[in-house]
């Protein structure tokens, strides 16, 4: 049995969830299957409107979702409100991304007989992968990266079904979300749900799925892949893992900005993002040092998600125990609860210790390394692992020198003067990195998020009877496509 | 030492060259990185202007080109100067693919203060892998898909620099190719050049290599794949593999030019194309059947590429001996010289014997299956593989039924009344499918092929003067993109 704790009192909450069996896994993934079917041969106007009835649909059950969810992760209202807007609207993003049809990246090449060898009419568009999108949920966000997160938005947009192995982390609040967004689709079934960790090992070795999306630990999502290479028949897989995400703080920096958005953007959430601050460069500098410590012994520490969470919280800490403390936190207070703590080294000791010193610690710690000389960076940035985001304060572009290249060979997304937590949903966003922040050169956030669950077909002389709308010569439904060579709007 | 031979008389052919070893393979992957720092931040315009370099130094040499491939392939004059002339245009796409600018995908959303929460200015767009790409040449094509083929050209597009493990079927051509690639680039080292098998184990797991593209057999795919599989870092894997591209010819199609076209396509370079028709089912129709039998007998084999391409043929018609043939063309001369041959079935039988009934015989051998109503056909064409094509021949689109929208999940490219040999090189072309056809959904031939080597980054109010020109608001290079949700030319 599958039962939910709260972090506040480390008690179980409401009734405990059966996991489900090898048997309960092929039932639902068939069913999702059979659903699929129907989905697929949706036009995608019909898609965006079921899309948009789920957003409706999660909104307007706000009031019970947030506090289902804060009896299991302990988010709070505010942050839980904020997550299911989000979600919401991540289905009404996708509606708009199926509307518009420039995902398909549409082609046509019409025939040239005059070429050498003669060509025939080309189209190309891409289509729905034929089968169920597992979806592996995170714990950190129970509603934008959980059974109605992103990942299963923008397969459902897609057209594909989607079955969700719930994150152990929030079961009761997996199977409410699971219920309305069934009850808001045209065909139940599309989302399918299943619980335990064998049914996961179940759900991403059946042979009807086509792709896996995963958002969780680096050693979880090993796991996962070790499972997907040795399949038989191999499939996409598209995860999202560890990411220290480094910020560099230039000479140029203003410090009290510095000091008060880093003690912030580390402390968000306990820290449980993906996008934590987890390790930042700094001028040596006495005021800056100051600054620094005076904000982080502000911040509060608060429950973690969870007990295995808070555990590998701690061992974190004794790793970078070995280092020097620059400031900690107050404690938090309930069953799981953490204290925020920044410790501090510098350049020398910071390169000698990679890879290991590094590492990330899932939590609100950060590793603070002071160098005298900004030429003395690239060459140790160049030796960080791949990571989700990569931050530059400063006031003088030309200040960074070779530190932006470095950077945008080592991070999925650049950031001037900001903070890595929070994640814009909008179309340009890319929320990927190299391995370990990803294991793959997709998103799992924003517009293009859809182009990991499609994959191109031409048709090659094909009867315009037999065409799908989107290729036909007159462009029915209006949508982006390059047509003999020259894209058109 | 690696020896090429000549397949009309199983004679070694030159000199032998070295197998690469792996201080060797270090060398060449270490030096195209090296290369590949300044290749990467060179702009578009001149990267284009390079690989038109290439394509002009590969044509102005085809007159000696084509002896030394015709020496280790005997695939003939004709054949090999139309390869040149595709590798070189395969190049000049490329150039045009780049100039355009698209396949960055390109995506700006500016800052949106009022959203909640507000919205920071956002761009995205897709960058050179960083690091060296990997090339496993195929022995079908010693241009079109080897040295200088289309992973090789659409790898230096994006910016990366290749290393290429030569097929052992032809090393006098892969060694000639590259010192005439090497000659026409700025930098030589973008494209290294290494031989023998061991070579290819040391470059596929080679921590500076970021991707591998492979044409090749199902087997030679697999072994590869597992190699990336338990490396450190995970690196994608493109693999062409093994497609049965089945045909399916409709009542109404016309029998004589169905089995002229068969015949052609089923004998074309000794059937060594991976899109060879392998699999064909038609109505039972005795017309039909004395019409592909006399065709066939009309047909002649010749030699092959190698001795093992050889014995997997043979090994192959023992398989398909089983069967009943249905005809025989007439033998082909040389020392590795086979016999075209078609077999035939009634589709009971060809069901009950799948999977294995149904597999890739590589070389001029196919299966032709007869059927008594094509409403029987969805199932089993539903329990095909994944090919690289799927054709369909009849004058009546609506007599395809549900045959189209099942062909379309087994096959990346869809045919009416044509071939499937003849890869047309444009934009619209997609040379993939579902496994095994391919380990991705990605293609090999056409314009898309770039999209392996690229993945995105975002830019987050990252300063202007430090974008990139692609990302800059007023669009200096004049790049389609998508600007605050809107795509433009």
């Amino acid at each position: 049995m599958i039962y939910g704790y709260d972090p506040r009192t480390g008690e179980t909450v409401g009734e405990p969830l059966p996991e489900t069996d090898s048997a309960g896994v092929d039932l639902v993934v068939s069913t999702a299957a059979a659903a699929g079917a129907a989905w697929r041969a949706t036009p995608a106007a019909e898609r965006a409107l079921a899309l948009e009835a789920v957003a409706d649909a999660l909104a307007a059950r706000a009031d019970d979702l947030w506090v289902t969810a804060d009896r299991e992760t302990a988010l709070g209202e505010v942050r839980l409100r904020g997550e299911i807007a989000r979600t919401a609207g991540q289905f009404r993003l996708f509606a708009q991304v199926i509307r518009d049809g420039g995902y398909l990246e549409a082609i046509i090449d019409h025939a040239d007989p005059a070429a050498t060898p003669p060509r025939p009419d080309v189209r190309r568009m891409k289509r729905p992968l034929p089968g169920v999108v597992a979806v592996f949920a995170a714990s950190n966000f129970p509603f934008a990266f959980s059974v109605a997160g992103g990942d299963t938005a923008s397969a459902l947009a897609a057209g594909c079904p989607v079955v969700v192995k719930a994150h152990p982390g929030h079961p009761q609040t997996s199977a409410q979300v699971a219920g309305i967004v069934r009850g808001a689709l045209p065909y139940p079934d599309l989302l399918g749900l299943v619980q335990g960790m064998q049914a996961g090992v179940d759900l991403v070795t059946h042979p009807s799925v086509v792709a896996a999306g995963f958002t969780g630990s680096v050693a979880g999502g090993k796991a996962i892949k070790k499972l997907i290479d040795e399949r038989e028949t191999p499939i996409p897989f598209y995860g999202e893992l560890g990411s220290v995400n480094p910020v560099v703080v230039l000479p140029s920096a203003p410090k009290a900005e510095v000091a008060a958005g880093f003690a912030g953007s580390l402390t968000l959430g306990v820290g449980q993002f993906c996008t934590n601050p987890g390790l930042m460069f700094v001028p040596e500098d006495d005021e800056l040092r100051k600054a620094l410590a005076a904000a982080v012994e502000g911040t509060a520490g608060g429950p973690m998600l969870g007990e295995r969470i808070r555990d590998g919280y701690l061992g974190g800490l004794d790793r970078l125990g070995e280092l020097t403390l620059l400031a900690e936190g107050r404690p938090g207070e309930g069953a799981w609860a953490v204290t925020p703590k920044v410790f501090t080294t510098d350049l020398d000791t910071f390169a000698a210790g990679l890879p290991r010193i590094a590492e990330e610690c899932f939590g609100p710690a950060s590793l603070v390394v002071t160098y005298r000389d900004v030429a003395d960076l690239a060459a140790v940035l160049g030796r960080l692992e791949g990571s989700l985001t990569a931050t530059v304060h400063g006031t003088d572009p030309d200040e960074a020198g070779e530190i932006a290249d470095v950077l945008a060979v080592k991070a999925g997304r650049l950031i001037w003067n900001g903070w890595p937590t929070g994640v814009a949903v909008c179309w340009a966003m890319h929320h990927g990195g190299p391995w370990p922040a990803s294991t793959s050169a997709f998103t799992s956030v924003g517009a293009t998020a859809i182009d990991r669950w499609v994959a191109p077909t031409a048709y090659q002389d094909w009867p315009a009877a037999l065409l799908p709308d989107e290729l036909k010569d007159d462009n029915p439904l209006s949508i982006p496509r390059r047509v003999d060579c020259r894209s058109h709007m």
